[in-house]
């Protein structure tokens, strides 16, 4: 079971003054890892929007388990958990290098049209695509 | 049962190119709702951090029902769950003028000293402002 | 002369780790404060948006004189300076409720169209617009 | 004449609903592409705070020449352009990857005693810091 990795440097603007990375800031780092498993799956997210389509988050939960600070570099592992209709569910953990755990999530996403703003069920080629990721995660 | 409410109105900077807030932006509004509700009821935040004690979030569930736009007034209603040890639980609600819910959250925050960053039970004056807060969401 | 004044509270999240408001947050409250001034005169920025324009900022010089800080109440002084073809030019002034003045910027906005990103002259009724607040600052 | 030069993707939560990056981002990536250089060059920015010195933005220019898109590969180039007394001074372009300039700054920074808060001359190893890069951005 391999998650997909992306390492990162955390910003001084995403800092507060307690001297971490303020709590919103994760759900950055996390937004970006999930487009780049998408990039290196092979449907970058501008494609899907191109076509119409927006991801839109539609649930969020957060464990903030240890700081995270300014110019640390993280590792954070998206995994794609499941699914189904109109919603992909994505858990994610942030790691410093030394494997302590900073913070895990978990993140839902729907589907709608870009025009009315409606759901709308996974199309086809998504589904191939989520697929695929699912397939390379259990190697 | 009345929860504390504040009104505010959504920034540009807060949206994102889906044309609403970005899902980020949310924590950032019921933060403020958080601090407004200390400061009403007599204890500005600033003064907390003054003492050496800093309240982090440690955990944070959202559910997205409605997106919020630029420009829209929007009603957060803060509630204060409970509290306990060093532990204190928010529950929040935004929505729209007409009524509409757009948003519900729950947000759980720690209580750490500033020097160490170590856990610390809630002192006896922000446990006497807790119970308050407690009090007057009854009436 | 009478500038546009606005009255605003620092947020948590602007706030970075030298325990003052992060440089580049003092773009988001003059963005704020510019559509109050809008709305106030008439035209909320939204109803420009919706006829196929957008008023993008194009050049922006600040100079931080003192911090602004966490909960600190401040003052914006927002001035129309000039406008003319597709430009208007602002000047901001960010007062503590002492006087002490915080910062000093000046945003020049230009006008595109929104489906070609191409320059456009301002329209008729944002020059009458314009002309409204520049008669209303000399009061 | 070698400036500093980092790559970096611009993220969603960056964009705002006119489709493009926010002007308030533009100063995040370039504050992460200063501390890449002072790293680089052998002194991470922590360091600098550890030793009990801020160094701030105290003035800021910028030109937004064609907007940076989400998804976008962005060169930014990072030029020291002059230090003395309490000041340093950088310039800065970030372009796309075909070379088209997207946007041009100047940001000054001050030293000040995180204590006080008091201006305070670059130390000794901070200006020879400076004399270095200024020496690699000759080669």
């Amino acid at each position: 079971m391999a998650p997909f990795e992306t390492k990162v440097r955390i910003s001084y603007a995403d800092t507060d003054q307690m001297g971490f990375m303020h709590h919103s800031g994760y759900l950055r780092y996390y937004e970006s890892a999930r487009w780049e498993l998408f990039r290196h799956a092979g449907m970058p997210y501008p494609d899907i929007e191109r076509e119409g389509l927006l991801l839109p988050v539609i649930a969020v939960a957060i464990r903030y388990l240890k700081p995270a600070r300014f110019d640390q570099m993280v590792l954070i592992h998206t995994t794609l958990r499941s699914f189904s209709g109109a919603r992909i569910i994505f858990d994610y953990r942030m790691a410093a290098e030394t494997g302590e755990v900073l913070n895990e999530a978990q993140i839902k996403l729907g589907c709608i049209r870009k025009g009315n703003g409606k759901a709308c069920a996974l199309p086809e080629h998504l589904i191939r695509l989520l697929q695929e990721i699912m397939k390379s995660q259990e190697r």
